[in-house]
């Protein structure tokens, strides 16, 4: 069986399975980053009343993006894919090490405007990079490694979502990679710290892989369904709405949160948070189908059928 | 200027000169491990009078393996390179992230040896494996990063070498990758954590790209010069001096320790160490030439000439 077959969710169930961890470990393979407390061990984190966040994201050549991107581009992506992910769990990102592969006739300009990449969405999070590896590769590969920390009554996993809860989203969806945002999106370090300080948020995630596949894997966590709201999900100009759900790369929020608090948190982000935040739909028990249902405008059932979204 | 015309050394120096971190980094790129204490922020580590320990490596198709190398061993050895980094800290490994990066026609089979290597790696020195990333690639990549701790008074860097130390190396140097031993290598993690706790280091590392630029590197970062004592290298069986200087992928400890220590750890080590310890040369000013001088059984200094190395 090639794991081309299994696709990536079923490859990450299979090959973490028969991870055993220490108590030390208060979250591990599944969420944004992994939470580590010092319990067992040196008591870091434990005294102060934090938790360590620890995450990687690997990007490569021709996948992620292609080697006529801005090198400047290809170090803010490689940084900024993983302070998202410590944003997405409400905590400030500190440390991040670089492994970087590259082909021997790649031009020093090049690797070093990579880092002025790196240095650049660094300086700009506050993050140390402190270390890494520099190796040969046929193609150019770029891993970071990120050590965040957050208060132990912030931190926000995936698996919190609780029927009832309203789903919100930051900013608009779509055309990520097709406009090149993917390369020079801004981290929402900011609107998570301010979202996890001010309410109470059962569950929140970064979209990577696009809303639609996203929001399966936060039911899944949270062991809950979700209706999504076809007609209010904010899209980029130009997108469309097969677009806005499945393009990926928007680097944007997804949190669900009790109901009476939606309301206070989108009067509150209005004015405040530049990006938006808005009520895309809401959280249901488990049923037998997939975890996401959809409704058009008036509350129908619509689903995906061949290209687009139809009523049955 | 292409990078192969720079070499790694030379790379790496143009690539993190322009780093700045804060207060919290004790000792960022440029040893084995970046060193991290809580002192701004979080805390961690701070109460219990210990560092964090971070660093990467990464392993790439076709440069540190061959796709017909057995998958438990390139995942014993992704995560061993890491472990035997932490070790050269003095340090214990505790968790640790991967990213994979895999061409779409991979059999499950083999991920799922890969990170049955992993596992063992980690049961064996206590790690945690926590999360990571899963990507295409056209070429496999493993790139692992550790987390670790570290005593405030075990910590040993490779810049604490002085002039009149003894150098010692653990085990028998060169053939590592001929004999497949760079796959299934047991990381020093028990015996550097010995000897550090035992007597004063002044320098440690391990050796990863073969004693003769290793020692270079020690003796950069402590700014002084060494002199080998060729007569001493202790080889593995069949492997000609150049070969235990050059080979490199041994991952054995090397040490700079005060002369008066080194007699007391050798005859300590005798019984205690199944890999040996051996000295090697001594620390000296560094001078106008190279970092490295060799010298032969009688004490005369010889150099390296086409092939070997002769006298003047």
């Amino acid at each position: 069986m090639k794991i081309s077959e299994w696709g990536e969710d079923r490859l990450i169930r299979r090959i973490t399975r028969r991870i055993r961890t220490d108590p030390s470990v208060v979250r591990g393979v599944g969420d944004d980053c992994a939470v580590l407390t010092g319990r067992l061990s040196a008591g870091f984190g434990a005294g102060a009343g934090r938790f360590l966040l620890f995450a990687s994201d690997m990007l490569v050549e021709g996948v992620h993006f292609r080697r006529a991107a801005r090198p400047e581009q290809i170090g803010w992506k490689a940084l900024a894919v993983n302070v998202s992910d410590v944003a997405a769990m409400g905590g400030l990102p500190r440390y991040a090490v670089v492994s970087i592969g590259l082909p021997r006739e790649t031009r020093g300009s090049f690797v070093e405007g990579v880092y002025r990449g790196l240095r650049r969405c660094a300086a700009r999070f506050g993050v140390n990079l402190v270390g890494g590896d520099t190796v040969r590769s046929p193609k150019i590969v770029v891993d970071v490694a990120i050590l965040g920390e957050v208060e132990r009554g912030r931190v926000v996993y995936r698996k919190g979502a609780r029927p009832g809860d309203v789903l919100l989203v930051t900013g608009r969806l779509g055309g990520a990679v097709r406009s090149g945002r993917h390369l020079t999106f801004t981290p929402r370090v900011r609107e998570a710290r301010a979202l996890a300080g001010r309410g109470r948020v059962h569950a929140m995630m970064d979209l990577s892989d696009g809303l639609w596949v996203d929001l399966g894997r936060l039911c899944r966590e949270s062991r809950v369904g979700a209706v999504l709201e076809l007609g209010r999900i904010p899209r980029r100009p130009g997108c469309s709405l097969k677009q806005a759900l499945t393009d990926g790369e928007d680097f944007e929020l997804l949190l669900a949160v009790p109901a009476r608090e939606a309301a206070r948190l989108i009067r509150w982000a209005r004015g405040r948070l530049a990006c938006g935040l808005t009520r895309i739909g809401r959280v249901v028990k488990r049923n037998s189908g997939g975890p996401v249902t959809c409704v058009d405008a008036k509350g129908r059932q619509v689903v995906w059928r061949e290209g687009g979204f139809r009523h049955f």
